[in-house]
């Protein structure tokens, strides 16, 4: 294979001063997780979005949080197939194996991804309805939010979408067993929350109201 | 929906230190950011691992990589086939909708999911090949890699195993034929590392020798 | 001295989060704490163990309780004998000094301290015996509770030795003539606890029925 | 023993208030730390004041860390004779048996402890210089700091003494063969600091310029 390149010089000199620093000051650290093993207490959902860090928001540090990332924060629906679900083998992992107590599913607002399921869904996407998209298609999984958002603008409809992704991923979570009985046992807590890019605010969902609540 | 919970004590207090330094000295360009969206340079594929921070090695911040993280950083083969596919949506958005100029695959000791796949392989976890099993599908992927391997002890095979699921991620990158056609036309550059999580190092695919060299 | 490091990275961003969230909201209590001195009402003897946090389980801020934390939470017999004695120093601070009105001590389960007690009594860590063993000699304190165990299975014994670490702490208390006339005269009131981690539950000692009780 | 009474009723209430929400929505996480045991990162060791508070400052929660607390966070010298040592047996089972890898003695401004030192050292308190006084003995072990301070004001000297009992602490720890050698391995660190409780400033020591700096 001829085509991988080395990494830019940019990342490797940036690396460099990590090794050297961070890196050198956590020797120890660094050495015991990986003779112990990982042991996180949280497992975080979150989108692929370059301006959302869950670990510098929640000051975690290596070893806190087992993270999985994609496209608009969704899990989707239980399916044991025997096809490739990337998804659902973090999940699995991180229940079955690692036994996490939390998992916090995080939505935020501008999700590009959210947006592309709202303009699909309104018609106005048509090349996201094509069998090959493979951002249509996974965004499918959001597809009955959109059916019961209110009437509105669409600013507050995109918002509103956002946070049903948050919703829907906690509801199929509901449908793996394995996760049902964890919440079950009191030994998982499910959490939902929303962060606002602009403005640094977390909204957490509200199982009592229904709604997301600044926190 | 009544099974969601507020948000761990610890976590509320750490966002609001969170939201009260690193957002507040930076809020230009977090609302810069939300405004403008998204431009990062790069993609990363990473590991859920909870040792693993490419933001941290490569000292990114807000706005940098776009960030897609799942078990054992696997691209699943190229397959439009209208199922919901994370890690290709997540590939497609980032080289077709943001254009990033980087996708760095990287892989790292001690992972699970290769073990997992490594004790699969050698008829040593049943559990892993059943149908119901998502982590055992998911590491189906790197199957062929396992058949590849030269004989030795496990660790040296583990870590080669390792270092084999990232080039099965970069083959299968270019099977994605705008994968192929974007590093054709040179937007873009894949890249294929491996972390050392005991003593740092890092270790870059290099395509003269075939091999991983440290940088 | 070359050898202390700056601390660790995420424990100065976590400090800077508290400072200008916790502190700043509470700055002028700080200030008064900081000009008036301390005035807590109770001493509480804990043991190290990062799972025990009394001030969380009791819900106190700064300025309520005098804490001294020591492997399983063990004060020695009174040795006026011009040594270096911390616990002791502890002790005759709060109660002197200070003049707490309440002296807690608090045992746990799981205690790792105990348990090495109770091995070396039971002759199983021959390396607890050795002179140089501090953990050894420190939990010698123990030892005339091992040998009043009831029989029964190892855990029973387990958890009873834990509740009698609290038991001949209240003892060795008693025989500080400082502590026994504070106690007499009413000014100070002494009480027993033993914390639950898995299950949250804490029981404390009935001096009527010589139990421990749920309370 | 009748001398023991039942808890206070307000701490009864709290400790309802904190099982029926702190607890319940960590139970998972509790359940966990109670089986698999605790596995700290850091030992922290500070003084038995109220108004210090080293998980708030840190954003610490249960299982974080190992906290040992006695009055001016002080460690005596190595002294292996055989006698109770409740400081030196929390440091060996946090770096033999836990394997920490963080050791950080935190001091702080208004230490009742080192004031009594000062003054005994003055010659101004002369109670402390008794035999039978614990305070006094235990505070010995910061004589040889007050023998160094420089001229200055009485202010001025007793904060640069507060720091001394940082750095007279680590430099005793240095005399544990055990502590000596895991430093030596890159497997531990030591770190002192030093809290100003009226303005919440936290002073590191920095190795470089042999003072303590605002982190």
């Amino acid at each position: 294979m001829t085509l991988a390149k080395p990494l830019p010089e940019y990342l490797v000199r940036r690396y460099h001063g990590w090794k050297a620093t961070t890196f050198a000051e956590n020797k120890g650290w660094y050495k015991r997780l990986a003779e112990d093993g990982q042991r996180p207490r949280a497992m975080v959902i979150s989108c692929c979005d370059s301006r959302v860090h869950v670990t510098s928001i929640f000051g975690a540090d290596q070893g806190e949080f087992f993270i999985h990332r994609n496209i608009a924060n969704l899990v989707p629906p239980y399916a044991p197939d025997s096809d490739h679900h990337g998804t659902s083998a973090a999940v699995e992992y991180a229940v079955r194996t690692l036994r996490v107590n939390h998992l916090i599913v995080m939505g935020h607002s501008g999700c590009g991804g959210v947006q592309g399921c709202y303009d699909m869904c309104s018609g106005d996407a048509p090349e996201l309805e094509e069998t090959s998209s493979f951002v249509g298609r996974w965004m499918d999984i959001l597809r009955p939010g959109f059916e019961k958002l209110e009437a509105g603008d669409r600013q507050d409809r995109l918002t509103a979408l956002e946070k049903t992704s948050v919703l829907i991923s906690i509801e199929n979570l509901m449908g793996f067993p394995f996760v049902r009985e964890a919440v079950e046992d009191g030994t998982l807590t499910l959490h939902g929350v929303w962060n606002d890019i602009a403005d640094g605010s977390l909204e957490s969902y509200d199982p009592e109201t229904d709604r997301f609540v600044a926190i």
